[in-house]
């Protein structure tokens, strides 16, 4: 019989030397949450045998084919990530893996719920398959929302029960993603119960997405076997969740900081024990600059949480919430994933060990991570033949005046429903206000359809044209614009290209930035990719672009999401997020 | 599709009825580790809903088909043993469920160690099925030491790694059982090694037992895969193991208290979280009396740790290291194992309820628990046809005077090697003096050997004759006596009965407990069988038996346990424990 951890044994006895031997470093240990000085020896990939300090000398000395001084660095396990969509940062899972493991994650527990939402079950195995085999382990779980709203839009693809159970068979699945349809399982719509069920049935885990629900509510969304969350923004929130039984995820986004919500419940009730870390989506320019699964502990510590329990909950948190028994920690007999770091103040990540392997040295990759799954270049931009009449607005009267209902951005990014007194001319709205712009969305899943157009106020482009593919959840061809022409200029660029980001004045392309594969993520490394949208968001904000501040490349990302109060667009008009139902453009006419 | 938890979810919304509210109770939060008061919902078998109170009101009103008012009691989830042998409380498996589950324990895990060595693959397939179905919940680890040392002992059976992955297949199999052969573990003898690697080829666990293992040989033993353990003796002992990533497991066994040193070891790190609970071995008088998990988790308390950590440890530990994602806590969607208890310093359970079913009402079982599996009464105890002249020592000479080797008991029960001369008359050892008795340990096992006989000092026993087939590990017969002739009318009467415990004085049987079921258990409820084991607890001190001053049944149970230092007895003689290597009687003679 094959005794696969017989040198890792023999060398923890001292009877052969270890292949390496980290000497001296602050070791973080996740079980105890303590701090203390160690020397670290890994064999065969795992850790072998760790041995404490007492008055300065370990308790026993040990020998490595390599040796590392590490004194007055850190030692930590690597970073488990519970849930991330790499879809956010618009590259393709080898160039993810390449990025984040600088920040220190060594694992990563995606949702490919943008790729299922373009190309379906292809989408889905193309980015399981693409993630095998890399430094960073990356897990998934099975979109559960494809399309999110059924009814009020279309996307590429229609996932049921039976498609997640036959995604299962997949390598490295844990668990179907978040349920975002929490009223669908909460008041047992039967898609919900079905997808649900198909989870416990095969013992995988259900992942939640519940913001703001509380109450009976959280207790039957609970109840039916959901019982993780990323959403909360209250520390209330957190309590009532952590008390009910839910797996909490701190989570720290390129848009949602909510480390401290966690870190303030953390004071009240200082031995909860379920507590992982995400970081959901980050953009591209953002965890070039400003980092990933490490940003969330630094946030976490800073805000008052010991750092020893904040390093836990971003190690041994996502290890236990998944079952992964040998990683998560530094002990002997686990898988040797770590990372020494100078200072817990700045988390920045020196070196990242995987499987004993050195793979990030001084914050940079020493050995390239590429898989030899080809990136999925399939043009996925399924639109008509357009002309530039096709992105005006079609009145019911020929001449007069018409009253239009109209998406409005507020200050802080959301939306509210609001009115327009516009001029129709031959048919058409003409002499769109300084602070309006039009908005469509254009089904890009092969419908074929004629574009729906409507206005949109404090949008803040003054001119030309802005198109993008990457728009939550059913990823259509969104195009705000003021003038037609570069309307449609921006659209067959992207139309051309495969999908990305694309604006246009004075009839040409100003700016853009391909995504070919589904209309979401290049293949290229995030730090060339992290430029160009930098690139683009300089143009977009000489453009006007005054939604999205922190990053004008994601202004109209979400205008398609359905989900998000009060108004937003699908390919099939406008829609009412509070009823959930689709609304006319045109309030009232007069000739 | 069936939707299994259709009602659950329907219940928390409060569109129908729970089965059963228990109101007002204080709840034991072990995911916070707070208690406040809280109304509790189950339906279907789960907890559906939790609503805590503000105000002397709860947070929403739940109505129940039933509805308990539980003002001033402590709820909390049923307590999960963590190892136990169900043996040690010499009843099967629906009678040890009978038992436990009045002191809180609504899972067990048990080692069915003895049973494998006596019956082998025979008698762990009885106890796996005959612990099916009961109310209490129990989940198997295979025994990994059978027999515990091959080659100074004959016990039973052999296990090897394919009998274990043979076993793997039965239902509610978790892992592997105690491996007690740490020696072996991490000086990779080819048996340990090929056991320790089936349980990770399976993703079983491998349990631990490594009493004051350390420094290299701790690591060793964790970098082989095995990473629990319930033998710490001391507060460092504990610290070192769970700084080292092991589970430590509170035990409070009959023999063994060692609550204390965990609670010590938790005031060191208080954020320590690999902790759960077990019994190990507890005699059924003891039991009866004094309680099982409910004992370890006052045990606890009273050592300092706060009530809800105690409890954690005792309920969610043993889940989350046993990966029972739905158990061990009070939380909606989990099975509604509970517990009422009137006060946590006492922990006397007052009532259990299984899956929402009240099972133990004011401490005494309301539904009987019976399994349709028949005890497994079938005589083990396969020895030769003995005779009176047996049971003497013949001696090398025919007259004269011989050193012999001796077997002493110490004031705490442990044993040292001595030697004492002694006539030789007619070729046999005579006149042996008060503080003396004959001792031997007699394969039952189908070898049909003659009897090795030996001497014994400070036993107490001062006439007649003790006999019993609970001698670990092996379960040989052990015969402790001053008459030869009453030697062989226990050791009769147990190889007509089956196995037990005798004592014979002036040529009849004194007292007997008879344990048809591989000489090691009854088919009894332990109430009456804790009376039978008293009544022969009394027999034997009129005896004047001192060995065992708490049960004087056990008192030569570990006498054959030749893992025990200093000297022991086995089928094959006296063996030295620490040379590991049997050792001659006789010393010298002078005739």
């Amino acid at each position: 019989m094959n005794i696969e951890r017989e040198q890792v044994i023999a060398a923890a006895r001292g009877d052969i030397p270890m292949d390496l031997v980290i000497r001296g470093a602050n070791l973080v240990n996740v079980f105890t949450a303590e701090i203390y000085q160690a020397d670290v020896g890994v064999k065969d990939g795992r850790y072998s045998a760790i041995a404490t300090y007492k008055n300065n000398e370990p308790s026993f000395h040990m020998t490595g084919e390599k040796e590392v001084n590490a004194k007055g660095k850190y030692i930590m396990p690597g970073f488990i990530d519970a849930h991330v969509h790499i879809e956010s940062t618009l590259v393709t899972p080898d160039m993810f893996a390449s990025e984040v493991i600088r920040h220190g994650t060594t694992t990563a527990v995606i949702d490919p719920h943008e790729m299922a939402n373009v190309l379906g079950v292809e989408g889905v195995t193309y980015m399981i398959e693409a993630s095998q085999g890399l430094p960073v382990q990356i897990l998934t779980t099975i979109p559960s929302s494809v399309p999110a709203v059924p009814g009020l839009e279309y996307s590429g693809a229609e996932f049921y029960a039976e498609d997640i159970a036959e995604l299962f068979k997949l390598p490295g699945v844990v668990g179907i993603a978040e349920l975002m349809d929490f009223p669908g399982v909460i008041k047992q719509s039967t898609r919900m119960s079905e997808i649900v069920q198909t989870g416990l049935t095969h013992n995988m885990l259900n992942e939640g997405h519940a913001p703001r629900v509380s109450g009976r509510d959280l207790q039957a969304y609970l109840a039916a076997g959901v019982n993780s969350d990323h959403e909360s923004r209250s520390k209330e929130e957190v309590l009532e969740k952590l008390r009910a039984g839910m797996m909490v995820y701190i989570r720290e986004s390129s848009a949602s900081q909510f480390a401290h919500v966690v870190a303030e419940a953390w004071q009240e009730m200082p031995y909860a024990i379920n507590i992982a870390m995400c970081t959901d989506d980050v953009e591209p320019n953002d965890m070039f600059h400003n980092g990933q699964m490490n940003r969330v502990v630094r946030r976490t510590i800073e805000e008052g949480v010991p750092a020893a329990l904040a390093i836990r909950f971003a190690t041994l948190g996502g290890a236990m919430r998944y079952g992964l028994r040998d990683q998560g920690a530094i002990a002997p007999g686990y898988l040797a994933d770590f990372l020494l770091v100078d200072s817990l103040e700045t988390m920045k990540v020196n070196d990242v060990y995987i499987k004993g392997e050195h793979t990030v040295k001084d914050n940079k990759v020493i050995k390239e991570i590429t898989s030899p799954i080809k990136p999925l270049l399939k043009n996925t931009v399924h639109i008509l033949e357009l002309t530039e009449k096709d992105f005006f607005i079609n009145a019911p009267i020929d001449s007069g005046q018409a009253t239009l209902t109209t998406i409005e951005f507020t200050d802080i990014g959301t939306t509210v429903q609001g009115e327009v007194l516009l001029d129709i001319e031959n048919g058409v709205v003409a002499n769109l206000p300084e602070d309006f712009a039009y908005v469509t969305v254009i089904n890009r899943h092969g419908r074929y359809q004629k574009p729906f157009i409507g206005v949109v106020k404090n949008a803040g482009i003054k001119d030309g044209a802005y198109a993008t593919t990457m728009a939550h959840d059913s990823h259509n061809l969104v195009v705000v614009g003021k003038k037609p022409a570069d309307m449609l200029i921006a659209a067959n660029k992207l139309k051309a290209c495969g999908g990305g980001l694309c604006l246009a004045q004075h009839g040409e392309v100003l700016a853009y930035v391909e995504l070919p594969i589904a209309g979401l993520m290049s293949p290229e490394p995030i730090s060339s990719l992290a430029k160009k949208v930098e690139a683009f968001n300089k143009c977009a904000i000489e453009l006007g672009v005054s939604v999205g501040k922190r990053s004008p490349a994601m202004a109209f990302s979400s205008i398609a999401l359905t989900v998000i109060p009060d108004i937003r667009m699908s390919d099939l008009g406008l829609v009412d997020v509070v009823k959930q139902e689709l609304i006319p453009l045109f309030k009232s006419t007069i000739k």
